[in-house]
């Protein structure tokens, strides 16, 4: 599919098949924007009905046309679209937006319309927007392809680029963040049910766009998700900050989401994982976007997470120190040099410990402004500062800003404000510092907040510039490919840990005994005490059916144990196909903890990793990541948990192995890609974490293979 | 003290000790301001510096006024104060607010000074607001006795009253919630280091005033925190809501907090108890107290928390049902009869699954708007509608809300709405609807939210209302005081587990024995098997010292068992005091629960709930109320721990004695309130918690006496 989105935004021509005379409906309004905001190229009418539209004369057919259009807009009834994309299919046009509704998001005939679109769009490789959107508008080059109220204004160029998959919400979005917010946008694109270009494909356009500096998106639900996490990371490259918002996050919201855009939602633990993996910015409302937006216009990143909070009102200093600490951020202490120069300045009623209370009095001689910022910016132990002002208003604030915007032009350290005068009487002051794009936010919560974000993304493209050099273990294994070709049912603990194996992940000594000779001597030569477990796909649930025995310290006892256990299975299922029964070690000592894979339809292979017991069932205390994972991110899962102290030696335990932990959580990542075409799900539970320098060890594991729908869906043989 | 403020807030006449011609300075600005918004009283600058300022005649001195005026305003030197004050005493001055600062804010002498002025105060039974504060706007009666920048603009009157420690941050509040934000205040008061009339001082003034219908409060640490929760349920008799800030939330904050007014931060997990146990709502930020006033102006209550989503952009509406899921309330599925109605007017591409899709259609021809907001309204399973609008602007706009207003005028269901339109583009909309106070928001979110905080509201008040007709326990142990009395070091495991009994709690079965040969009796008594410990106030860890054995099935056992204790204590400390070994039975199965009481100095008694072992120590899952506590309270408590489905049969347990468990918290909430001048802290760890019927049991216990300074404090004697 075509993926040039040059020539979608910029247009030379546009058809527009469904215009219509009257330019309140929805039909009639893309060619009122498009001539009102003086677009440039080309515009076609088609609609048999009129001789001409707004003074431009309409053509009968899109075959009628005297050249190829680059772009057509469709605004007709859902059925007749099939035939209209054919059509410009065959006259070869590249980009095509569907507003029309009444696809795959109302269901039944509609989701066979849908699929025809998109077999048509594949056929003639048509770049097809939407359907169920509601168009788009390039403020740069003014051009306004769409409906609704959002389309009758103007807006000021800048740099912002935005993919919707929501048209009222992703334009309601645009017009506030750039009228009310003072956000300027060159791109926004609506994608509605997207069976064309998704809205990772505008992501990745707007990476490489060289006049947009900050991508956001609004996401119900990517098909592409596997995707995501690259293209996250390409944007950290180019240094180009992603902010999206990912809703349907309750049940009911997924389920809305689900009749919404026929999306499916997704895994909103997926989701922010492959968020947290590539640096992407989760918003939640849109004044996070003009926020977070006028922090990354500033052009400047912090080098660390200490910032400075100087204030002349302690309440608000009070406000921004939870804040920021609760975002990560650290209020260090000031060297003494930095103190001395100080005490000239702040007067005795003042405070010198961060945050900073400089009173009021630094305003009665302008001079000392710039003399107090100047010396916390040369103190080598702040990376930002972050100044409340109060409520200043008029001159006093206008000379205020002049001389804070002599300082910031010298450095290379952020400065924020937080001044909560209201743009009426400050205009002259705030002037001065968009001017400057010195952010400065009404109160001292979004002032903290926002560089807290800019601060976490400077860590995160630092992070990310380490881990470049890291490499994610790749291991291939025939012989695990072999044993799960194929296979259906649920593959139980004696093969699914031979398979972790291959690996390389540890696993209990354990041997398949097929009578009780074997078993004694495999007891012998594993060494007492044993647990003895009955192994047959029929029985997932050992312990229930009585068919598995713990601590056997004697040759008497194995014996016995294994003839019981035999019975007890046949009891519980006399059609259980038994595979043997499983001799193994008995486990001492070790923090449980769960790992796991999760082949997600949209994602592709993930793992996750938890504690045992209350922890990953009851609180739900897990860390997903996408595969593939290296050592760092691997290291980051680990510390991500809320029980991470469980392995660092809290309540009296020892120090977990956390580096072996690491190692088998990157060595299943190499398992879940490398059998991506075989594993649905994998669990091991419990995997037991040994002391610093022991190593770990899977105690129980299953498979669930890949079957049916899903591997035919892949093009996936039984070989 | 005096808590009159109605003449605090009306006063007749006002003296401004200070009073400077310099209009510009903080001593200036007072009178400036008064005269300005033209106060009705009369005025008396005080300063013999000066015969007049701003043509109002110049008093040399308090004792020279010709009346005692209702009200003084200090803005003197802080060295000066204590001598002004009493003056302002001995002419019998009710009210003085005090604008110096230097005092415990700055720490050294400023901390005795302000002690002075305490005693000064309470001597003449002053009414002192400050010191370190900024004064008052009573806007409904035109006194801006204070000084900033926000004192200089006219506002229009409203029902929000408002009191904050911090002056800045109040006023900034007052000014942008007022003038940004459409929420008129009546009253503003800030009280900064608070050593006269507090902030629930205020508080409870306000509930009381007639004329105030909402409460804002901004907390950086309450002296008087044991009144907080009465203040909240009183609030919520008289249907006020409190909207509160409670800062300084992290380490560092808290820091500054400290050394900004001078208050003790208190614990955050009491406050939040408190905010919680009463009904106050706690806000984060300024857009927090105009949303959610502008939720509580509408006037109505939902009768519960079952939201229909009304919408015409799908993707709005997933935003909004996240978020209103997210906090607690419930998107109903439509009665039958009410999707019948909405057949006939919602076109076949929308959705009648909540959040309903009414598509733009609904806007086509206005009079179906009403009746679909009456046809939702009138479905039994809907208590509130939240209906989105996009961003449509203009005479599309004004009509919409005309017709919203005119259903809205006839129900008592609450009608919030997400309209994205700039104020700019839809005056007369917004205009219909603030006449009518029905909310609208920028955002879904916001929207969604602020109906959440009001539905939770609503809720609270009816868990209130049912709470009235509960009495807590009341329990009085002259043996636990008598045990207590003149104790000063920690009171181990036998004793404090008796104090336990006396109020009802149940505990193990065991006995003290003073020499092997009890010991022998009583373990028979008990029956095996047994454990025996070393009772010391100098062994706090008998695990540590190898003086406890657990799990003793035998005479023998006992006996041997017995000596060995003996030796390891002495070997681990040859001085301790041995007050004998307990034998105690062995306690199997149970969950292990903790509970405890901390006595705080600022608000009293309050219990501890969480679950043992990780879940208390790593994860901090626990859950504090201010006693005293009843039997809804507790069962409260005990539902709020995030690991509460431990408790209620997770994996594979049984179902545990809640009910018993709600007993004992009770029962401990009557032991800290009966020995409130003796305990300090108490720790039930662990309290094995059994299947339901089965009940609870102290397993081990730790008594933490009230000692030295506290004691004095209190003015307890030693009896």
């Amino acid at each position: 599919m075509r993926k040039d989105l040059e020539r979608f935004f910029g247009p030379r021509s546009i058809a527009i098949v469904g215009a219509s005379q009257d330019l309140v409906t929805i039909s009639g309004q893309p060619l009122k924007h498009l001539q009102s905001h003086h677009y440039r190229g080309k515009l076609y009418p088609v609609n048999p009905k009129y001789q001409e539209i707004l003074g431009v004369k309409c053509y009968a057919s899109l075959a009628a046309l005297p050249e190829t259009p680059d772009l057509v807009l469709v605004l007709i009834n859902a059925a007749r679209v099939a035939d209209t994309l054919r059509q410009c299919g065959k006259k070869g046009v590249p980009y095509v937006i569907i507003y029309s509704s009444g696809y795959s998001e109302v269901g039944g005939a509609g989701v066979n319309m849908q699929q025809e679109l998109a077999q048509i769009a594949a056929e003639f490789n048509i770049g097809v927007i939407g359907p169920n959107c509601q168009g788009m508008i390039n403020v740069a080059d003014s051009v306004f392809a769409g409906f609704g109220s959002v389309f009758g204004f103007d807006y000021d160029p800048g740099g912002v680029s935005m993919v919707s998959q929501s048209g009222g919400f992703g334009f309601s979005v645009m017009n506030l963040a750039a009228k009310d917010g003072g956000l300027n946008f060159r791109q926004m694109v609506t994608t509605g049910n997207e069976i064309g270009v998704s809205s990772l494909d505008f992501m990745d356009y707007f990476i490489d766009d060289p006049q947009t500096s900050i991508i956001v998106g609004y996401i119900e639900g990517l098909k592409d998700a596997h995707r995501l996490v690259d293209v996250g990371n390409r944007a950290l490259r180019k240094k180009k900050p992603i902010l999206a918002w990912k809703v349907g996050n309750t049940e009911q919201g997924q389920k809305a989401a689900a009749s919404h855009t026929a999306n499916l939602g997704g895994a909103m633990a997926l989701y922010q994982a492959a968020f947290r993996q590539s640096g992407i910015i989760q918003v939640e409302d849109i004044q996070d976007v003009t926020d977070y937006g006028h922090a990354f216009q500033c052009g400047k990143l912090p080098a660390g997470n200490r910032v400075a909070i100087i204030t002349i009102s302690g309440g608000a200093g009070i406000l921004m120190t939870d804040e920021c600490v609760a975002r990560g951020m650290q209020l260090p202490q000031l060297a003494p040099a930095t103190i001395e120069k100080l005490r000239q300045i702040v007067p005795s009623f003042g405070s010198l410990i961060n945050p900073i209370d400089v009173t009021a009095a630094i305003f009665s001689d302008m001079s000392m402004i710039g003399r107090t910022l100047n010396a916390i910016l040369d103190d080598p132990h702040v990376d930002s500062i972050a100044m409340i002002n109060a409520s200043l208003p008029g001159e006093t604030a206008a000379r205020i800003a002049a001389e804070i915007a002599a300082v910031a032009k010298q450095t290379d350290k952020p400065i924020f404000l937080a001044w909560s005068a209201r743009d009426a009487v400050a205009q002259e002051a705030y002037a001065t510092l968009d001017a400057l794009n010195i952010p400065h936010y009404k109160s001292p919560v979004r002032c903290g907040r926002a560089l807290a974000v800019l601060s976490s993304y400077a860590e995160a493209l630092r992070r990310h510039a380490a881990q470049r050099s890291e490499k994610a273990l790749a291991i291939t294994s025939a012989d695990a490919r072999k044993m799960l070709a194929g296979k259906k049912e649920d593959v139980s603990e004696y093969a699914a840990k031979q398979v972790l194996a291959y690996y390389g992940i540890g696993i209990t000594r354990e041997e398949l005994a097929a009578n009780a000779e074997q078993a004694l001597a495999m007891a012998r030569r594993i060494g007492y005490p044993v647990a003895l477990k009955v192994q047959s796909p029929d029985i997932p649930h050992k312990t229930e059916a009585q068919a598995a025995r713990l601590g056997l310290t004697s040759d008497g006892a194995v014996a016995a144990a294994y003839d019981e256990i035999l019975r007890n299975a046949r009891a519980y299922n006399a059609a259980a196909c038994i595979e043997g029964v499983l001799v193994q070690e008995m486990v001492t000592g070790g923090i449980e903890a769960i790992l796991g894979v999760t082949n997600d339809k949209l994602f592709g292979p993930a793992v996750m990793f938890g504690l045992g017991g209350i922890f990953a069932e009851v609180l739900k205390d897990v860390a997903f990541r996408i595969a593939p994972v290296t050592k760092s991110v691997a290291l980051d899962m680990i510390a991500e948990i809320k029980g991470y102290a469980v392995l660092t030696g809290a309540r009296g335990a020892v120090h977990a192995d956390i580096d072996a932990l690491a190692d088998a959580i990157m060595r299943l990542s190499a398992l879940a890609l490398d059998l991506k075409d075989h594993v649905a799900e994998l669990d091991i539970n419990p995997l037991f974490v040994f002391a610093q320098g022991k190593g770990v060890k899977a105690g129980d594991a299953l498979i669930r293979p890949l079957v049916g729908e899903r591997r035919e869906e892949r093009g996936v043989g039984d070989e």
